[in-house]
């Protein structure tokens, strides 16, 4: 077995788990399903108390006229700049180089919708309202994505996405929210969804993220675009006869964890201060801004993989289950806080930062 | 309230069903739950051994060398005729002009993969060898759904199938299958899936048809094909962190139901009969060959909906929660026979033929 799958294994092992809510298992559909009458009817084909009920609900929360489930956010947001690009007449849209359309779809926004990209700022840093300014190309829409996950979670301050937006408004621009970790960002900025949700003219958000479901999304906007959303929906094949797996849990986790934000930040905030602290850890952004950051650690992922290990079986503390490879010299990976954190004797954790401070320690001297 | 939203009601309302599986609540997934360990793995993008576990089954058991689990047979069949399509480097393929992707589907092939279709046949009788032959274009790919269902679930005789499929093979026209309801129609045939599935380059199948569960398909061929249909589950936004709930569902009632089909066939002949027994009543086909046929009623939608209602009321039997308006003298609907069939007093089933016989000859004296 390689060192990485066996990461991944001492992870699974380890008894406490710093990140997430937890293993991603039967009992999470399980525990949502318990309280439900089994008499309750299915949704059929996008209609259906079940399915009507919960987009209602979703349509208030962000503030919308009207709200679409989805079986996955690929699906929802791809069908938004299509939309968007057909009411325009002009097959082109943009977006941040990271942005999941552009690096996790396969390309299916480009395959199936044969819909154009403009790249805004770059890999490294957030789009800004210079980037929107200057952009010399004709869009249909723009693509916010809030955290831009890929660079850690960071955030622009709100004035920015403010201006961006009114620019938008006046260009004849769309401007669509990438919203699929909304709910984690909402204490940093004190505003309400529908507040945030305001400045955009569609929305997606997601509901196994910080919400902890099952899978799924919710596409949201004016009643002429979801209904449209609808059609693109069947024509993809997302209008599956029946979605309540999905929509029962996305509610009943909602319902559990949606006031449990601003938590979760506190606790990102706490756990990346305690990983600076440590040598040679840093973590992007320094401060988070939402319950998620990237831990950076500057040494050769080969040297971290046996290091971490050495933690997990020491202190049965897990902290990653994976290290991508940033150079030959540095590797990353992603923390997003959830339930776990709070279970977890925080004695425990100091433990594990001396360990790991020590052992770098070690290590780079042993390297030098 | 409409007669027709009454008819539904009314049906919902009724003691015995006489179709289908019963209510598709969320009973469904609650049972299929119920016996399964709550710290089971989930999926994760198509990968972990609730998926892989599935999929090797069902390639087994329809004789292809690999298979696919797809949240839906929209999406499934859309990639098949895409794969074929790009392997030739021919957007074009022939189907029945009742064909799923044809009415159904929001014309998704054409508006995403910009696919033209050849339609063999017409509305009102199944293709035939000769239809293929006397083909003037050429294609990628020719779809057979057996059962055909829109023309009430009609069969080729196998040797059509043999010899159509022999054709493709020397033409370089590949073969697909539709088999939305292939569990359905191995009794007749009298064989097994994978000896109907030998003669097809690739093939689907459903699992909320005669199998009842929730939703999903499996899509099966060849190892490159397969492999090649991953990525646009990706695309079209299929690729679903968790497709668990429909796994479970589908697992749980395929080995439930598969091996009652022959039962299911042999009751819809049987109610059939009873059915064309009656006056101005008649069944497509008149003998079915497979679980699933369709009633019409030589008489108007307007005067059946009430005389149906009156009978639910009288006998505490359901027989549809709708009519089909086929001319402005004539209506139908679809029976798929399923578990309630067996649930239910014969005596009462022939009461409620009885009654249909004498209302409908009353109804039609009165016309007259």
């Amino acid at each position: 077995m390689s060192t990485a799958n066996s990461l991944l294994e001492a992870f699974k092992k380890t008894k406490y788990q710093v990140s997430g809510h937890g293993k991603r298992d039967i009992q999470i559909l399980k525990s949502a399903l318990q309280e439900l009458d089994g008499q309750q009817e299915s949704d059929v084909y996008g209609k259906g108390q079940i399915i009507e009920d919960f987009q209602v609900k979703m349509a208030k929360y962000l503030g919308k006229d009207t709200a679409v489930f989805f079986p996955s956010g690929t699906m929802a947001q791809q069908i938004a700049l299509r939309i968007w690009c057909d009411k325009k007449g002009l097959k082109k849209v943009a977006y941040h180089p990271l942005c999941h359309l552009e690096i996790h779809e396969e390309d299916g926004l480009k395959e199936l919708h044969h819909i154009e990209t403009v790249l805004l700022a770059n890999q490294s840093r957030l789009i800004e309202l210079e980037d929107v300014l200057s952009m010399e190309e004709e869009v249909a829409c723009i693509l916010l994505e809030l955290p831009q996950r890929e660079i850690g979670g960071q955030l622009p301050d709100i004035k920015t996405i403010e201006e961006i937006s009114k620019y938008c408004r006046k260009k004849g621009i769309k401007l669509h929210l990438d919203g699929a970790r909304l709910f984690e960002i909402l204490p940093y900025y004190q505003k309400s969804a529908a507040e945030i949700c305001s400045l955009f003219d569609s929305v997606y958000i997601s509901f196994y993220k910080g919400i902890g479901g099952i899978a799924g999304a919710i596409l949201a906007g004016d009643k002429e675009f979801t209904e449209e959303s609808k059609v693109w929906k069947r024509r993809h094949g997302g209008d599956l006869i029946s979605l309540y797996p999905y929509i029962v849990s996305a509610d009943f986790y909602f319902n559990k964890r949606s006031s449990k934000m601003e938590q979760y930040y506190k606790d990102a905030k706490e756990l990346a201060e305690l990983f600076n602290s440590c040598h040679s850890v840093s973590t992007m952004p320094i401060k988070p801004v939402s319950n998620m950051f990237h831990v950076h650690f500057h040494a050769p992922k080969v040297q971290m993989e046996p290091l971490l290990l050495e933690i997990y079986e020491v202190t049965g503390v897990g902290l990653t289950g994976y290290l991508n490879e940033v150079t030959e010299e540095s590797c990353s990976y992603e923390v997003s806080i959830g339930d776990q954190y709070a279970t977890f004797p925080k004695e425990r954790l100091k433990e594990v930062m001396q360990l790991l401070d020590m052992k770098i320690k070690e290590m780079k001297h042993l390297n030098s």
